[in-house]
């Protein structure tokens, strides 16, 4: 028997379950793998023994894969560290006849799909693994971007312009400033995205601040009033990770008051804190934590038939003899947008980072220009929206029934 | 020259321009009115005389209101007290041969009509004013449900859903309770929508907080350790609102630890705050604010054609002669659901709160039973996309040219 086994590691995206659909229908299609197993919260399913078998669960719910937001398997924040460790993975391993392993995550998951790899290697088992790239963060390295990002640029730009229409028509006598926190610890890409549903200049946001460039109230402030002089107005998107020139996370330190009182919270209360204590202007903050990565009501299809094809050309490389390698995703051409994608090895993309460039940025840092929108616009082109019932989306119900060990 | 004007008060909705669209094609299609006018930023364009006339707009993006979220011609807070300010509007209405007025708002915006309503019969200036719903509180006595309403139930029903399909697939090694912070001061119609895109006892919401129903914290406290025990994870919504038996916010008073630090900030942070500290649980929440009230890209069918039908049975009852009341929704049946609509007097809604009978509330006081889902379920009910462009959605872009005086 050849197996192949899946799981999801890491922050969700509303389409890595189109990943695995992507997995799932290669490899149900391949003459070569005999079974597509898969593990229970990631590489936890390993350890815990909870393979469910992909065979037993009824088509439609896998064809609402495509559709179902988060991980449908578990995922899990595990390192593999010990010795220990890689030798039980590779009892559970031979166990089951595994000899395909995707892994669908960011950073870190590949830098486990790595050391799965290598571990083989040095043991001699034959194994093909192939990581599949999953992150909102848009972070890993050699890829020109990956599933997930697009999703959460067009749930978040979408949501700023309309968030900035409510405060446009408030501002006259009422708040005046609408903040969005939006995720991004390291890079600032997915605060970036909010951009990209600006067609006019009027339209939010008109601030957007990132990690990638020290933050600085007194400019922060000037633009804030010189924006509300010229529209009434001022929509801005925070990135949760932007830091002070010192290097210290801006919402760590919270806001502190005239009277020495600091009150903590996340950037967004915490800019809001600033702009209502000094400027005196009423302020607004929308934190959309979970909702922004798992919003599949308003995902990308570009996003969604990327994420597919990522999973579906993973089992095509393995099967091809390939192991040791993350699909990469590489631009043809804007216009159409077309893209293909290529063989990036895990050791390149394991535990690295990809900021913005300096050169998509603003002059003024708290923008991003022309060569940004170029870049990222065609990664939220298309809807592709989940069916319906009695105005209700209808997301995925698997059975996922534990193999007996 | 018999002329109408119409203006928009108080907190924007994602269906607010759907009465607008509602009554300017009504009003373009009577006979017995010549120029629909509307007025800047609610009552303030009457004082300030900034009238814009509908028939100098492109058609099209007239058509583009259907799908326009919060106040496409600027929105009020302002209460009208004086009988100096009084007078003024009166000099604008002869000035401008205003015959109809509507005024698209909640509660205190039916007072204005209404008060507008009595100074014209006192001073014999022949007027018909009939007041337009609007609020996504559902807080208007007499009127089955307000438009508006249907569409944050909707927006925030799919994003629980999907929220709790994050915290659900991250709880096995990570965050185990999720919280959607939502609107609603005085009334919990607006957290108590959010079961609405619950299918199964395992989705999300388990919990939900309102207004009517005094927050406990030890009963709080077991059912979240009761729903984890069960699922392994546990979603929770709240609404800004709720008290403490006492009847002081819970928000109010944030959240004091053990050493006597209080941490201010909403109630979706004091809340995660209580849970980390006093249960040791990584907590995760949401506060969509703004979004929620003008997240056109997800509103209700039912709810967009109720909101332009108020608009436009507006300007027939007060071409059929009726002043000082405001349009109504009568539910005629629930499968397929069908509305009507009839009058209200002004009166009887100005300034009044409808709260959630205690019939609608569970046994526990933190959930909403058969009967709620009986009475909201249908208002959820149709998807209306509005168009998109390169992936974003095409809103309307009014030139809103301001009448010469």
């Amino acid at each position: 028997m050849k197996n192949a086994l899946y799981a999801q590691s890491g922050g969700v995206t509303s389409v890595i379950n189109a990943s695995a659909y992507g997995v799932i229908k290669a490899a149900f299609n391949s003459k070569e793998i005999d079974n597509i197993f898969v593990a229970i919260n990631g590489i936890n399913g390993v350890f815990d023994e909870k393979l469910a078998n992909m065979k037993h669960e009824d088509p439609d719910q896998i064809e609402l894969l495509k559709f179902t937001p988060s991980s449908a398997f578990g995922s899990c924040r595990r390192k593999i560290k010990t010795e220990e460790e890689f030798k039980k993975i590779f009892e559970i391993f031979e166990k089951y006849e595994i000899r395909y392993f995707f892994y669908n995550g960011g950073n870190d998951s590949m830098d486990t799909a790595n050391k799965v790899h290598q571990y083989a290697q040095k043991i001699g088992y034959d194994l093909k693994v192939i990581g599949v790239p999953k992150t909102v963060d848009n972070d890993l390295p050699e890829t020109d971007h990956t599933p997930g990002f697009g999703s959460i640029a067009k749930y978040l730009s979408v949501s700023i312009l309309e968030g900035t229409l409510d405060v446009k028509s408030m501002a006259a006598d009422s708040t005046k400033v609408f903040i969005l926190e939006t995720m991004g610890r390291h890079a600032g890409w997915v605060a970036a995205s909010t951009a990209l549903a600006k067609r006019h200049e009027s339209d939010g946001p008109h601030i957007i601040l990132i990690p990638e460039v020290p933050f600085k109230k007194e400019k922060f402030f000037e633009k804030i009033q010189n924006t509300i002089a010229k529209y009434g107005y001022c929509s801005i998107a925070a990135s949760e990770g932007i830091k002070y020139e010192d290097g210290s996370f801006v919402a760590a330190r919270g806001y502190q008051d005239n009277f020495g009182n600091v009150q903590l919270g996340g950037i967004g209360s915490t800019l809001a804190n600033m702009i209502k204590n000094e400027l005196n202007i009423k302020t607004h903050y929308a934190v959309p934590d979970y909702l922004q990565r798992s919003g599949r009501h308003i995902s990308s299809q570009v996003d969604i038939n990327e994420a597919i094809r990522a999973g579906a050309m993973a089992v095509k490389y393995a099967i091809d003899g390939h192991s040791g390698y993350m699909v990469g995703i590489e631009r043809i051409m804007n216009s159409p947008y077309l893209s293909t994608t290529k063989l990036i090895p895990l050791e390149n993309v394991a535990n690295e980072t990809k900021l913005i460039p300096e050169e998509f940025i603003s002059e003024d840092g708290m923008f991003v220009n022309e060569k940004f929108f170029e870049y990222a616009l065609p990664l939220i082109e298309g809807e592709y929206y989940p069916p319906y019932l009695n105005g209700i989306p209808v997301y995925a119900r698997l059975k996922l029934e534990i193999i007996k060990k």
